[in-house]
């Protein structure tokens, strides 16, 4: 993410940095997500990967406006920590057969994806209720939001298919 | 990570794979760990990394009562996602000479490590009731809640620095 460099001086220079940092993970998530819902096989997943994927489309038209009402150059900037998360998820490639381990490990991947955008947003919410206008606070807020959510469903469908794989253990 | 290479083939394939990616991480966190403690500016900022690195050396402990009590061997594997997420992290190479930009921008990196772990070790509490004994489950537990605590102490201290910043642009 290059926080240190040496062209950041304030605050406000961070804030920008990291909306620029998080800008880019949306666009590489974004390209994630067809091989993910493609890999998918139970329908929930697979549902619930492609109700992410129109999500994020909106997430990324969220960033363009805070860029557009904090009055600056809407661009992304590479952020090592995205691309080594999605290096992992990436590799869901599909050298398993069995389902059930399969679909486990497209929602560890996918959690690890969710986790990293909560803990940006959450960052970028606090700071822009400092550095930013209310508008774009509520912005930001939106899209923390739907991360968690997000988080909390694939919680619920692992937990569900772990629920399976219990009872398949017990009989 | 590597979930997809072809030695994963069931469950606990998966488990002891995953295993051994936050063994690693935790390792690499406590190396990066002094360095963030020598840069943090804020007494009670530099407490708390203090406080992370100490239960990140009984995390290692855990874990290695994990692979014990699992009966496999004690190792880690590498994870593109945590080396990603610790170059940002890295990064913080004293560029900065404003103590609030710096502290700000190392709660950050601290928080997307403890997103990090957060996610894995829920993953793993999860296939660990099913696939572990109670007292794996419990391990992996210790530390989940010790990560989520770790978590919502830096969001205090940043909402404290927030609190300031924000008196003095009202000033």
């Amino acid at each position: 993410m290059g926080w240190f460099s040496k062209d950041i001086t304030n605050m406000d220079d961070l804030f920008v940095h990291t909306l620029r940092d998080i800008y880019y993970a949306e666009h590489q998530i974004r390209r994630a997500l067809p091989d993910m819902i493609d890999k998918a096989t139970s329908p929930e997943l697979k549902q619930s990967f492609q109700t992410h994927m129109r999500e994020t489309e909106q997430q990324i038209v969220r960033l363009q406006e805070v860029f557009r009402l904090h009055g600056v150059e809407e661009k992304g900037v590479n952020c090592p920590a995205i691309d080594g998360i999605l290096e992992e998820a990436n590799e869901v490639a599909g050298e398993v057969d069995d389902k059930q381990v399969l679909d486990a490990a497209l929602i560890a991947a996918a959690q690890s994806v969710e986790h990293y955008e909560i803990t940006r947003y959450g960052t970028l919410k606090r700071w822009a209720e400092v550095l930013g206008t209310a508008k774009v606070a509520e912005l930001i807020k939106a899209s923390l939001q739907e991360e968690s959510q997000t988080d909390e469903i694939l919680t619920r469908i692992a937990a569900r298919a772990n629920e399976t794989e219990r009872e398949s253990v017990a009989t």
